[in-house]
């Protein structure tokens, strides 16, 4: 723990624009500020929480270096609970850098990735649930994933489980007392009592683990690969679902060389999007690359849209790619409905007899998507996806914790079913509360903290 | 002018950051906050320049959008003059569109280009040469631009400019009143200052037009083409200036394809370097558009580095390429000197009899880039290059402006020395005058106004 240090980074994107955002958390803050600060006010003057117009001067050459507005936050009504100094500077790398360096050379060091917000669960203003659902609402790509992360953010997740932990370890203490003084009534009217709460808490677990599915999905979006031989409209589909021109599209077949990834938004999930190279055999060495990466992504994929020319019907390559997908979660969509009549597309879906999912569309022409959409989110979420009405799990790690939490429930009922004595699953009992706290944080290690924090952005 | 509008727009650079920062301008800065955010004060009890945490809810939905803190700043002590509410919401793109949605369905409308700054501008804050340091800081690539960038900040420009703008309003008062009285001996006399005063600030005008060499490469960078054969090392040779692995090196003819282009820092001058593909007669037709970008590029650029290959010597391509920068400001950088022993090196250079600067390099061993820097340097720039110590003329926009008013001054100075009467240099006062006050904004029309701000970027 480096609490006792001093902290800086641009807590803004990297990039050129109007303004950025340098934050300083720390003991030195202020007195670091006050160093490299130059305003109608000295530092000590300035109230907390209030904003003051001056300009950053490296003292030792007189170089003005930028104008800024200073936000001066004393602790504890901070995010990290520690004092604070925000400089709202130009929006320039070189100048942002300057600013920077010049904090630095005054005995701040730079913060390490997602170290403020580190600071702040550690300082006890978030707990680590919420302090996954700020690095869950900055990445989320849809509305929806951002309400569900906003839920975690206010507490809604934690609160649930914190009244879990506190029943266990409620009952924990009820053992122990019943097993100290062991009176027959006593230990019975608690076994039951213990019993009854187990059966109540693994039931909320349940319910919470069964929103995972939805949950996972908000958070960690679908893998969605589209597949087929050259020319069938895959990239014309891409193009089509995420409504731009980013992919590239033209007649020639094998123009789609390299894996290409869009993120799109189907009816509020998230979906990265791979448009495969055309799947076929070939002499050329970066096409063969693209084919190789294409049967890799098919195999990773939560769902693969096959994609079939309506103009050519099916032929062997097309056969290959079905046989591809079998067994998978896929879809098949028959392209080019424009350009062949009825019998033609009904042929082909004759042929395709062992395939689940058959839509039809005109991708260039714009005919078919939505019902694509919504037979896609229909899929994966059953009714409106939402994010805000209920409590949703939507993190792995939280998902792992509570299933091994259950296990630990079952452990004890288990242990009870046989008549084994009552402080026999104080163990069991233990176990759950630690997994469950390790949500939220009243129990986790080093390691996993750092591993949590790590995955955060520098200057958050 | 839309100065009745609310503004609003996301300040910071778009991307997934720590925290992004939006603002909102205008009348109903305050009222459209208010109905936006929740927090334990209300809006009219929140005090200028404090920052409150809160929440930003649509009330229509009950929908909290994200945690937030709220600056609130009373004009006119702010960056526009106006109301200002700053928002700084958690740093991801779907969050920060929710709550920029939600502004603008509550009366405020997207800020255009530069539209803050513009406000400053038409508010009196900052004169014209201010605002458009603020971009001139913002893109800034080197320390020594931003140094002049923040010199013009501060105004010391517009300072200088506004002193001899104020003279020459002064010198056409003092006409006025000598025409309407016409006496001889008053004549003289303000003739006479008015010659002198003429005089001074032609001179000071031509000092200003002298720093714009140094000014423009400051603001605008070098444009610097490295040409030579294939495999002499022009890749190499980028990397060691730029100082990363960006540039694709190998020991195959012909694979810099594409123009490559790197920004990077010599002695402070930023400069853009260009690595052109190997100029040669090819079949092969994506390297052919190569060559022929190459011969253009040479054609625009403020320097050629020729880079020769003491191991092979100079054959035809070199010659070609030589004869390629006749007459163009170029250096000659003899490669690979570790490959060759001295003779050989002094029979490359005895061929290079009519080219001016010759250097030589073992690039690959980070050898001569030193020197070759140096030298760059010095080429453009005589002695230490700063933007700090002296007031540079870095816009070619203000270099216009200042060469018309010296002509203005000249045409006046003429209209004396042929003994024109006074008033007739009246004129020539007056458009000396309107170009200076074009330069900070005292005169100025709408459309270059227009042209200067929709080159900022949304949200400054």
């Amino acid at each position: 723990m480096h609490n006792e240090d001093t902290i800086a980074a641009l807590s803004t994107p990297y990039g050129t624009g109007g303004i950025g955002v340098i934050r300083i958390s720390g003991e030195k803050a202020f007195s670091t500020a006050d160093k490299i600060f130059k305003a109608s006010k000295a530092m000590e003057e300035i109230q907390s929480h209030t904003v003051t117009y001056g300009k950053i001067v490296d003292k030792e050459s007189k170089d003005i270096i930028d104008e800024v507005l200073l936000l001066k936050m004393c602790k504890p009504n901070t995010f990290t609970r520690e004092d604070v100094i925000e400089l709202q500077c130009h929006g320039g790398i070189v100048v942002i850098n300057r600013v920077l360096d010049l904090i630095f050379k005054n005995g701040v060091r730079p913060a390490e990735p997602g170290e403020f917000t580190k600071r702040a669960f550690l300082n006890g203003r978030i707990d680590l649930s919420q302090a996954e659902a700020i690095i869950d609402l900055i990445n989320s790509k849809t509305v929806e994933s951002s309400k569900a992360a906003v839920s975690h953010l206010e507490g809604r997740l934690s609160a649930r489980l914190k009244i879990i932990r506190k029943t266990l370890v409620g009952l924990l203490a009820h053992i122990e007392v019943t097993v100290d003084y062991p009176e027959h009534d006593i230990e019975e009217i608690t076994g039951e009592k213990v019993l009854e709460n187990l059966k109540n808490i693994k039931g909320e677990l349940h319910t919470l683990a069964g929103t995972f599915e939805r949950g996972k999905i908000l958070r960690e979006g679908l893998n969605i690969v589209i597949a087929g031989k050259p020319n069938v409209g895959k990239s014309s589909l891409l193009n089509q679902l995420s409504g731009n021109t980013k992919a590239i599209v033209t007649d020639i077949p094998g123009t789609t060389r390299d894996i290409i990834e869009e993120y799109v938004n189907i009816n509020g999930i998230p979906a990265k999007i791979t448009d495969t190279a055309g799947i076929r055999n070939t002499q050329d060495v970066v096409e063969k690359i693209g084919v190789n990466k294409a049967y890799e992504a098919v195999g990773q994929a939560d769902l693969t849209i096959v994609v079939l020319s309506a103009e050519t019907g099916i032929d062997d390559e097309d056969i290959e790619i079905l046989n591809l997908v079998k067994n998978k979660k896929a879809l098949i969509l028959i392209n080019k409905t424009d350009l062949a009549d009825k019998e033609q597309v009904n042929e082909i879906k004759a042929q395709l007899e062992n395939h689940d999912i058959i839509l039809k569309a005109s991708v260039i022409n714009a005919r078919g998507i939505e019902e694509l959409e919504a037979t896609i989110s229909e899929l994966f979420v059953k009714g409106k996806i939402s994010g805000n009405d209920e409590v949703l799990l939507t993190n792995s790690r939280h998902k792992y914790l509570v299933d091994r939490a259950i296990e630990d429930i079952q452990q004890a009922l288990n242990s009870f079913s046989t008549g084994m004595p009552l402080d026999m699953v104080t163990i069991d009992i233990k176990s759950c509360a630690d997994n469950i706290g390790q949500i939220t944080g009243e129990s986790i290690d080093e390691a996993v903290m750092h591993d949590i924090f790590s995955r955060f952005c520098i200057g958050k």
